[in-house]
């Protein structure tokens, strides 16, 4: 047992030089002690209020998207998000309408004084996006594309970079601290459920997430309640959760039809909805 | 391709059948309507306002009971839970006071006005255990032990029923449907978390299972924070969300002295704690 | 750092005294080296070669039991399984004939010369089941209801003890110690998959459970390829990876005629697959 | 009801339709009754025999991966794997040598006649590589990354495909079909473990996919039993288990002196130990 003891110090020397190890993680709160905030025309992300980045699941044409902006023009918001790349489990789904829809985007958004959040999936396209889009949107399939993450890492744009579908909270971090140590420590985090044996919902929306990364990081977290709940009878109910937790953002899809949509038509809020939603998710 | 439409227009009876079946259930809102209301010692659960169920994880002794007794009366609650048998993974650890338990707590609620909760583990033990109690409690271990459910169900008391480790939405509903279709509807339904791979908090507390079971049931539906979480430094982000979205209760263990509690130590409020916590949820 | 490196050590000997305790354990390998082996009708679980259990999944009526006893009897196998009390996820479902169940069973059996496996799920008809039952099995339900592992605790007879539906490997080793700790170390442990969010199965078959198990405890270990998999045609393999992986034993579910079977219909094999499945499996 | 039944009726009709979708799969057995062969080196993948690829975790120096390609060589196995673009969670971690590390996988394998399978993370990066390897292994992590999925369709080269951390079946098969349906049909589906809650193996191995994965398609499927598992102790009964159940190969790291490897030292197996796997798995 003398043996063993030593043993045991000699491991707690290792978690010892573990825990340092953490500690010196840029994203970290150990290493950066005040909140990281995120300006995304004129939002700041980490300023302790609620953000909202809304738009449509995917981009279908000009008119879907300017009838999208004008109704977060109308209700003061400042961002709009919409997919151009889309990763589908299948081939044989719509995969987006790729650069022709960063131009829809873009052309709305100036249009509209929106900033644009969007997916980026490969790491070649990331440079000539940037020149399209305000924010870039790393998708859940993509949290452990150490190539896409780097990529990302090397840009000076805000990143926002979705939980995987079975991530850890410390898997999280760490595809953060990929970007982070690239150079790039503009990252917002988006919770955005996990995938659990619950079939009641798409995935399992892992609320506590949300203050254990505000406490292990310095960075913003949001969460995005679309895909986390896959409901649209839940996203109410869970962005008023998200607020209450701490969370510094509101991701929700929204769609001027979406019975017609390409994809992801049950989830997607119309118009009359996303006016209830802003209206009970208003802060008096 | 005619033989396979027959087929499924065959199913499709079946499956209507089904969701006929489904209809039935007592505990459905297709069923009822109306919101269930559930008096425990004048705390309405159901009205729209959280309520809370607050006390030790184990019943230690008279002094420790009333000293947490007088902390819950101070801040105006009416509840206090306390383990007496205590299901515990192994057979070596601390099984709780048994009736001896139930006893100190029928005492010290006695003194204080206060209602108390318990957990009952045995069938045979049921009717005994209602002399002393306000509320039956059953823990997740035994939300399908269906003898249980059924004895629960012939008496005439309120009955919170936590959901399993790893029960689905639909087969809560089924449990809480064991008891009712012996008679008592009088039943709150608790979420506490469920396992997953995530290892940052004890169990995932599964958030959106809370307006989800306010959806397909007319019962009062509960969080509790501290087995979902497993983390004192949660409990109050996690109540926040739980209240945000519409839950009617919140359990939460507190104790004199959590550092030499028999039980969870780890995971318990003290006082101070409990202060921070009660005054943080205060709704203004 | 120094106060740290103490903490360390502080935390070293209380895990030092955390492997103690696991080596206490009655059901251990550290405990006891030697295999435990169960004689059941002369079938010896743990002996190196696997053994059968097979039978409806609940027992419907005398002719029923028979037919299939008679099929039992003709492969050599001296063993049969039925269910009297179903442990149903809804109320309404059919639920066993009980101890009537059990009548038909034992009289079968002894005109069969076979033994008797059976589910009990009530600590209080633990012993006047005794009579009826060569072994007695607790399901995954009950896998955590105390009251029920003690009361198997207190007899003489065998006992096949099934995994929790999400029970860790230890939580399922501690169960089976409660049993032991009150005096019956007569126990199988078996394997009957995992809730996980894969859906192609019913259950995940967590194969290297069984290795595990046997390193872990002395106890035989089976595996039930019914429930695990949820499907007919996943039984003949999945039987084979049980038996190739080391398990003492195999449990399926044979039905005269499935499709009228009043639980289970889709996962239990008639004669014809019955035949199939035991030649495949017969050791050369 | 008369209009509930129409409804029915069409959505039959819907889900006739998704069923067609799938019979038209590249990779279903639906779409092509026969097994694919793919031959690697010799080794028939597919043929109803098991094959095996073994080699260390990360390619280290000439010498290591010589010493290993020795060892293969010497046991009559064809095939060498070896990592040279490491995917890992830390960006501190040790990320492999690149291509440096593929020109000394390809310089041992030619100097000892093996194919050489290793992992390639970038898209970029696919048709250098595919000058030095004989097969393209995707992990994981990489299981959804469309765009490696569609670069690999587009060589004439082997592909491994590793199941995802989460991935369902049928989200494993679409990822298949990603590659076939760029013109590549030479794929074999790896069966890696997946998320569970279970701590006492680093993933769950999902053994009856192997058997799933051969009936809905006609790929060969292997499986990885050091990833599934984690434990060294494990490696030689979920060998055996995974033969049994039909896998078409085995998977397994070998490294001259695990302790002191670069990355998952504590899975990979020494010499004496790769002696012994090579021996209990032989088949008479």
């Amino acid at each position: 047992t003398i043996i063993h003891l030593f043993k045991e110090i000699f491991k707690a020397g290792l978690e010892l030089q573990e825990k340092d190890h953490s500690k010196e993680l840029l994203v970290s709160r150990k290493r950066k002690q005040e909140d990281t905030i995120i300006n995304i025309n004129g939002d700041l992300f980490g300023d302790g209020l609620p953000h909202f980045v809304c738009g449509p699941c995917a981009v279908e044409s000009y008119e879907q998207v300017a009838q999208v902006a004008e109704q977060i023009k109308n209700k003061g918001l400042k961002i709009i998000r919409g997919g151009a790349f889309k990763p589908r489990t299948s081939p044989y789904d719509f995969q987006g309408l790729g650069f022709e829809g960063l131009e829809i985007l873009k052309k709305v958004a100036d249009e509209y004084g929106l900033a644009v959040v969007s997916e980026i999936v490969s790491p070649a396209d990331m440079e000539k996006a940037a020149e399209y889009l305000d924010v870039i949107q790393i998708g859940a399939r993509n949290m452990q594309n150490f190539e896409i993450l780097k990529a990302a890492g090397e840009l000076n744009k805000p990143i926002i970079l979705k939980r995987g579908m079975s991530a850890t909270v410390s898997d999280f971090i760490n595809a953060a601290e990929y970007i982070n140590s690239k150079g790039n420590g503009q990252i917002i985090l988006c919770e955005r459920g996990i995938r659990t044996y619950e079939t009641s919902t798409r995935n399992t929306l892992d609320i506590t997430a949300v203050p254990i990364l505000k406490q292990e990081t310095h960075l913003p977290v949001m969460v995005d309640v679309t895909h986390s709940t896959g409901r649209r009878d839940l996203l109410i109910p869970a962005a008023k959760a998200a607020i209450a937790i701490g969370a510094d953002g509101i991701m929700a899809e929204v769609h001027p039809d979406p019975a017609v949509a390409l994809s992801d038509a049950q989830q997607q809020m119309d118009f009359a909805q996303f006016d209830q939603f802003m209206e009970q998710l208003q802060i008096k």
